[in-house]
């Protein structure tokens, strides 16, 4: 299934957002130009500007400030890969070398920071003072979840109330407000904006944990990194907090993250998950956020845009491999 | 002379800042709060946010909105200070550790997104977009500067026109939004506004010109890093700038630029840069920026706050040693 073919009734101002962001690379100085052109003109999903510009699709207003949003939303997220990729010193995202392997820690810390507030500027464009906040509390969330998820690495006892909230804060938090953003900037009533508000968080929390669950399921080449790599980096996501719920004597997590690096105790641990057969429970709480998500839909007029942003909450858990 | 005398008309105001930044620390996990509590309870000159508040004593107003303005200009500050350190791999700020030297890297840049985000949440707190705008437009200019910075280093034709436009960037930006959003939040005419404006603007070139000089005329226990470490970082100010034109052809420093970290030839670009005799030269460009932002205050009506401001001019070419 080819994402694209799922945003077909915004296409044309999806592009407009792409556009846009080629257009942002231009600045004043070559350094600058040459990082913004390199994250900007990447491929991606853009899937989360595509939500921005259904959920405005439900009523007549000022396309060009969805527009504006939509764009600050993709680069919200790019600024946020950038530094992730910084943090967890990865080289490559999607086929392409990152910021940090090709220009150095360094120069990613800053353009990430100038990319950050390039997209709160951009959404001070909507002149919207709730939308500006809602913007600006999520970077605190993004921000604020991966810290959380550095300090429960390698801690066995991270709980599944700790999971909900950390995957909330790094990955449902900005689908909320992409989702959301586009309701209010388009003017739709209270109720359809809690509805997309709802519907955005839990595509998020779904999406996030078919991702998690990709980890075990997938292969290397599929998911683009080893199978097991969260559990390799001290992280419990629901497939091992359920298997450890199951089979609580089994020591094989603890046994790994107190050996943390240790190939033979990281295949033990990614065995005693997979055989817990907990991967179809998992998908079935995906499924059940995926549910809410279809449902949060239904109070929506029925049009081609909510035909699509259904087809997108099919599209999350159909990357099951 | 003490920092704090000077802002007098706003100390209590201003303790209440520092007393909500340390409120702040309160966070939903430990990590996090630490992080906080670190970086907002380090002492500081506070120079920023008393300025905002200064800056809004011409006019009755509400001051919790000047109140919480100030707190966001120090946040912001803080978080620059945060990458900075992390960028420039500095172990001690004001003889404290810095947080990448305490919790690495990779905190760092996530507490410094965090900071970032959470001084623009903040400011949405104002309600006025035009201060919510330029505040954001001020953590671009903060990080491009940084990365202008970055993509001059040894490249020993800088020219004077890149240094002005590199401090305005790194340092007098916030400086003009410290002043310029007191005046705006507290409802002054944009004639009043574009004063403080001015003011800010030239306190802040004033204020890095000095910064660049002590690193030449100070001794390292006074500016608490060795002297001449913005040639050995391959950075030239304004100093090595009017020195090299001086002596056009002297190689001292594009022989240092060919081989950084060469001992020899950094004390051979130092000796070259004083023994121009070109300090002097220096402190009158900082004195004719002091003069401007003290005219840009002669329009405005005279009180208390007013002379606090003229007295953080003098303090600020005071800092020569």
């Amino acid at each position: 299934m080819q994402a694209t073919s799922l945003y077909l009734p915004v296409q044309e101002r999806l592009d407009g957002v792409v556009d846009g962001l080629k257009e942002m690379a231009k600045q004043r100085f070559p350094l600058l130009s040459q990082l913004l052109d390199h994250v900007f003109s990447a491929p991606g999903k853009r899937m989360r500007p595509a939500i921005t510009l259904l959920t405005s699709n439900f009523n007549d207003h000022d396309e060009a400030l969805t527009e504006t949003m939509a764009t600050a939303v993709e680069m919200l997220h790019i600024a946020t890969l950038i530094h992730d990729d910084t943090v967890d010193d990865s080289a490559m995202r999607r086929g392409r070398a990152t910021v940090s392997n090709l220009w150095g820690d360094n120069a990613a810390i800053l353009v990430g920071d100038f990319i950050f507030a390039a997209s709160a500027t951009l959404v001070c464009d909507t002149g919207n003072v709730r939308v500006i906040k809602r913007f600006a509390e999520t970077i605190m969330e993004l921000s604020s979840g991966e810290l959380q998820e550095m300090s429960d690495v390698f801690d066995p006892n991270q709980t599944m109330e700790q999971y909900y909230d950390r995957i909330y804060h790094k990955t449902a938090s900005l689908f909320t407000t992409a989702s959301e953003s586009g309701a209010i900037l388009s003017g739709l009533s209270e109720n359809y904006v809690g509805s997309l508000r709802e519907f955005g968080y839990n595509l998020g929390m779904a999406f996030q944990i078919v991702d998690d669950i990709l980890d075990f399921d997938g292969n290397e080449q599929e998911i683009g990194k080893p199978v097991g790599s969260d559990l390799a980096n001290g992280i419990l996501t629901l497939p091992s907090l359920i298997a450890k719920e199951r089979h609580p004597n089994n020591t094989a997590i603890a046994d790994l993250f107190s050996s943390p690096g240790d190939r033979e105790k990281l295949e033990q641990a990614v065995a005693m998950v997979v055989g817990a057969c907990v991967l179809d429970e998992c998908y079935a709480v995906a499924t059940d956020f995926c549910a809410k998500a279809r449902s949060s839909l239904l109070s929506l007029p029925k049009n081609p845009s909510r035909d699509s942003l259904e087809e997108i909450i099919g599209f999350v858990t159909a990357r099951r491999v």
